[in-house]
This record gives structure tokens, C-alpha cells and sequence, in this order.
């Protein structure tokens, strides 16, 4: 079938919508409409060329919302009509992985989904007969799209797809890092390093759990005010602060922080964020993707007197079984989605979104098919 | 009162076995006679110099087991004919890290513990009327020796002083690792860096609780037959193994340790330690102490892939609760000690224990006062 697609062509240039031809489902495999897509960093980060992974011609986007139009031979979890989240990070629910309850990287299609490809190893895109890659075995910018069963997670038909496609990645990574990875508890002092797309929703999961202290660090003084809706309770700017970042955190906190995030992808905030946490029990949570082949350092006297330092992928989040759940979260108001979507925008100007995003003028564009 | 003590004079020079003066117990303090110690790694690296937070002159000795001799005004859980194993990390049940579940590390007399001194600020030991330093509170190279009530842990009267005392930091250190910080379960693969007093304490604390591999790694061959004592199921001499040890052990653990521990103290076994654990849920615990200014580092991504760095002092023990049941368990035959007891000696000889230990040709040397 034809179907509209922003494809991009090779990396450093701006996607191209075009008409592009898509295979139906193949066994395991589901045919989902596409109604609203999240553009999101990590989009920008391949179609740069700075991902050592990033592979051309793909189509992008992995942070959709959408109706399964079609099941594949042996699909028995969904069905036409059913409203879906693709996942980037699948669940198998029978992998090493998925069967050890501390992780939720599910492994069962990695290689192939690493290679752009269905698990079958071929592609279902292409534009005149020649293949077009997938891309983190989602494919979101093409108004349809194949997926495998277990990259699928389905949601009640009630939840807007504009808002809720956010769950696809941002959300689900923020609120996740909270209560699936850090495992936050009532009272918890917190600390977030960097108050984009994901660091809001890490302020916001902290409210939800009932933290006590939730401070926002970030250089941009306009999220301030942003960061306070989604229950920052201190803002800090570190041009602002005389002397050093840490220890000014650490007596802001009475001692350091209980849990901190670091949603950036800096080495050097990395360590900030494990050395402002308290001494004896404070944990820090890596977010933020770093550069190619860039290193982390501390010293080890900061993990032997208690600190841990950790991080998490998708929020630690398992997807069929998770993300239904914050679906819910938002629809009974425990979360909010609504004030980061700050622009909405046809497939036709997915570039726009792309050149809103390095302004730092949204926090959230999303492409409304 | 007269005390027999070696007594660490200056940085750099071996002990010097003197009669000095030691006042009685004071408020809330303990007088316990000293009838066995062991010789630690640490108190060689502060006799060194190496130590930056090292004072002299000072009475060394941190791994003791003794009997109370008198106790001071307010004294109420220890009375004369006790048997107690002193306590460097001490636990005052009452200290915000003490109410903390998630920490053993008690602050209630770290200031003047750091400084050798007694909580109220004054020392105890004098030689001519000029005081000695106490030294990490314990103060174990002297056949008596005060110490507050909070800082001495009350054990069984039929364990053996000679035996127990390691118990003071080696025993509890290693197996504690495992037990509280780790929390190693039982199934798990184990990976142990450096097989000497604390590694094998790390490798029989992992046979206790059930693991499967336990892979221990030295550079001394000599170390094999004595790690396989200690339940031991691997050994990995890195000099001997072809191409780079990181994914040597991964394939060895069939993905990866679930658990690795670095008692060594060198800053590239700790990344190593990290880098061999398995993706999703491997934990790596830092027990050895790095030199002054040493940095560990990793790329980020080893975290966001779900490994967790984490770090352990006194082997997360909370000494007055945990090192009696630890005692309980020696003598229950769940862990051994006497095989890594290796020399015994009186105090007058104690500088030969740290020349056997510097050789490398002791596990343990302990002081029979």
C-alpha cells in the first residue's frame, strides 16, 4: 500500500515527505495506523549523523499513538481497532531478560531491530522497489507502519492519541526513571539535572510519589516557570550560583539528595548528579545519552561511602505491561501531558517541529496525521 | 593505668612496643582488654603515610575481640566480663544514618573519630603526660583500650578471641558485602577481584547464600588453592588469559556477573569489575580503597544498560546488630576463619606481621596479647 512518510534520505539533511510503498503484516507482525507522533531528541540525535548507529534510508520516529488496521498469522493479543503504543523497547515476556524482574530490556529482537529491519531480517518500506530501513522498530513518521506483536502495547480507546503518543518515549522515561528504576519513596529529596521533554516528566513522577524537595537545575531561567507546573518546588540555575554546584545542592537538600536524575546526556552534570546525592543512601539515575565514546568519572570514595550510580532506558519501563498504566495515570490526572505539548503540526512540516526543538522553543511538537 | 601498646610514632617507621599510660573510662565509655588483633591492610597504609587523613603519634590496631574491664557513668548494654569485638563504624541507633534502613554508615562520633580523639574531644592514651591518638576509635595495638559503649558490638562468650577478631573488618567486610550490600541471591554468578583477606571473606559470603559461580581473579596462581577453600568455583589469573579479561568473564558468567566485587583498591580493576557484569541487572560493589585523587570511570551507556556501581564500607554491617550474628555463624560452621588465620604472634613481634603481610605471604596475621 502507499503510504505518506518523512523519510530520511541520508543523515544532516531534512527528512522528505513523500509517498512510500508499505507490505502488510507478516506473521507476528501488526499494521498500525499512525494517528499522532512525538518528535523527539533522539530522532535528531541519528538524523544528524552523530549516532554510530544511525543507518539511511530510514524512516524515523518512535514515540506514536495509533489503531491496528491488521494482524499478521499468529497475532492473538490485538485486533483491528485496537489503540496502540509501539515501543521501542519490545516485551516478549519469554527472553532471559524479560523473565528477570530487575530489567526491562527485553532482548528478543534487538539485533535485527539494531539493523533497522523486521525480526525476519527484511524490510517492509520501500520506494520503488528498493528498501527503506525502520528505525528502533517503530517507524512513527509514516502514517502507517508495521511492527512486531510484542513491540505493541495496547490502551484503552479513550486516551487521545495528540497527548498520549507522548508516552511512546518522554513520559514514560521520566515517570519511569521515578517509580520503576529509582523506586522513589513519599519524603524523598530529588534532584533534576536538565528540564526538557524528559526532566519535566521526572519532576512530575516525583510529585506523583510524594517527594518532598523537588528541584529543578537547568541554565534556562524560562524553565523556571515550566518546571513549577509540573511540581518543581526549587528552581536552581547554576550560572546563578556562587561557588560550586554541588555543594550548594547538597545544603539545599540538608545533607544531599535522596535520588537525581540526570537528563541531559553531560558527562560532567553525570557527576554533579552522583556527588550532590546524600552520603550513605543517595542514588543517581542516568537519563541522558552521551556522546560517542565519551567517559564518566568520580571517585571511588563517593560509591564506597553509599552513593549508587545507575541509569535506565525507557524508564525501566516494561511496554505492554507498563504503559497501559501511565495511560491511565494521565487520563485520571495523576500526570499531565496536555501543557508540554506545545506545538502541533501537520506531516508536512515534521521540519519545523525539527527546528523548534534545537531553538529550545518546545518542549513537545507533535505530528497530527 | 599502665598498657602495653605498639605504638605507630611517626609516618614510615615500624612500631615501636612501649608501656604507655591509658586513664579510665569516662561517660558513656567502655575499658575492654584487648586479647587478640589482626593486622589490616589499612593500618599498614596509614603507618605508611599513604593515609592523608593519617595523625601521629597514634596506637594503630582496628580488628580486636577483648572482654570489658569497667564501664564508665550511663554505660547500660555492657558490663564487666562481656565479650565485645570493638567497632570502627559504630552504631548509635539514634543518628539520622542509623534511623536510615538503607545505610551503616553512623555519624554520631565521626568528627572526633576522625581526628583520634574520643567523643568529648579528649584522648585517653598519654605517654609522660603527652597524649597519643586513638585511631579509627579502636585502637586494637594495646592489650587495653577505651572506647565508647556505642562503638563495641557484644558477642557470645565461647567464641575464640584469637579467631573472632577478624570478624573486627575482614570477615564482616567481605561477607557483608555480600549479604547486605549486594544481597547476592542464591543461583547468582559471582565475580571477586583480589583474593586476598577480604576477597576470600567475599567468596565464602557468596558459597553461604547459594551461588552459582564464583569466579575469583588474582594475579597470584598461589591464590587458586586457597580461593577454592573458601567455595571458589573459577579462578582467573588475568596475565594468562588471551585477549582482554572483560569479555573473557562475560562469557564466562554466560552474559555477565550478576554480582562482582573489586578488594583491591586499584581504579582499573573497578572498572573492569563494573564492565563484566551482566546487562540489565548487574551489580558491581567497590570494597577496596583507591589512593589519594585515583578517578574510576565507564561509559554511560554501561549504566543505562541497567549495570548498577555501587560501593561498601564494614560490608554494610551495622556492627552492634550484625557482627554478633556474624560471630553466630562462625561458630554454627557457616563461614571459616581459622584456615585464613595464618600467623600468630605476641605483640612484640607485630612489625613481622606487617612484613609477612607486605610479602604477601600471610592471609591474616593476628597479635595474641
Amino acid at each position: 500500500m502507499d503510504v505518506r512518510a518523512a523519510v530520511a534520505l541520508e543523515a544532516g539533511k531534512p527528512l522528505e515527505v513523500m509517498t512510500v510503498q508499505l507490505e502488510g503484516p507478516r506473521a507476528g507482525e501488526v499494521l498500525v495506523e499512525i494517528k499522532a507522533t512525538g518528535i523527539c531528541h533522539t530522532d535528531a540525535f541519528t538524523l544528524s549523523g552523530a549516532d554510530p548507529e544511525g543507518l539511511f534510508p530510514a524512516i524515523l520516529g518512535h514515540e506514536g499513538a495509533g489503531v491496528v488496521v491488521e494482524v499478521g498469522a499468529g497475532v492473538s493479543s490485538l485486533k483491528p481497532g485496537d489503540h496502540v503504543i509501539p515501543l521501542y523497547t519490545p516485551e516478549c515476556r519469554q527472553c532471559e531478560y524479560c523473565l528477570n524482574p530487575k530489567t526491562n530490556l527485553c532482548q528478543a529482537i534487538r539485533e535485527t531491530q539494531g539493523k533497522g529491519l523486521m525480526p525476519d531480517g527484511s524490510s517492509r518500506f520501500s520506494i520503488d522497489g528498493k528498501p527503506i530501513l525502520h528505525y528502533m522498530g517503530t517507524s512513527t513518521f509514516a502514517n502507517y507502519t508495521v511492527l512486531p506483536e510484542i513491540a505493541l502495547a495496547k490502551i484503552r480507546p479513550d486516551a487521545p492519541f495528540d497527548k498520549v503518543c507522548y508516552i511512546g518515549c518522554g513520559v514514560t522515561t521520566g515517570v519511569g526513571a521515578v517509580v520503576n528504576t529509582a523506586k522513589v519513596e513519599p519524603g524523598s529529596n530529588v534532584v533534576v539535572f536538565g528540564l526538557g521533554g524528559i526532566g519535566l516528566n521526572v519532576l512530575q513522577g516525583a510529585r506523583m510519589v510524594g517527594a518532598n524537595k523537588i528541584i529543578g537545575v537547568d541554565l534556562n531561567n524560562e524553565r523556571k516557570a515550566l518546571g513549577e507546573k509540573f511540581g518543581m518546588t526549587h528552581f536552581v540555575n547554576p550560572k546563578e550560583v556562587e561557588g560550586d554546584l554541588v555543594p550548594y545542592l547538597v545544603s539545599l537538600t540538608g545533607g544531599g539528595a535522596d535520588y537525581s536524575f540526570e537528563c541531559i546526556g553531560n558527562v560532567n552534570t553525570m557527576r554533579q548528579a552522583l556527588e550532590c546525592c546524600h552520603k550513605g543512601w543517595g542514588v543517581s539515575v542516568i537519563i541522558g545519552v552521551a556522546g560517542a565514546g565519551q567517559e564518566i568519572s568520580t571517585r571511588p570514595f563517593q560509591l564506597v561511602t553509599g552513593r549508587s550510580w545507575r541509569g535506565t532506558a525507557f524508564g525501566g519501563a516494561r511496554g505492554r505491561t507498563d504503559v497501559p498504566k501511565i495511560v491511565d495515570w494521565y487520563m485520571d490526572g495523576k500526570i499531565a501531558i496536555d501543557e508540554m505539548i506545545t506545538h502541533i503540526m501537520p506531516l508536512e512540516d515534521i521540519n519545523k517541529g525539527f527546528d523548534l526543538m534545537h531553538a529550545g522553543k518546545s518542549i513537545r511538537s507533535v505530528v497530527l496525521y
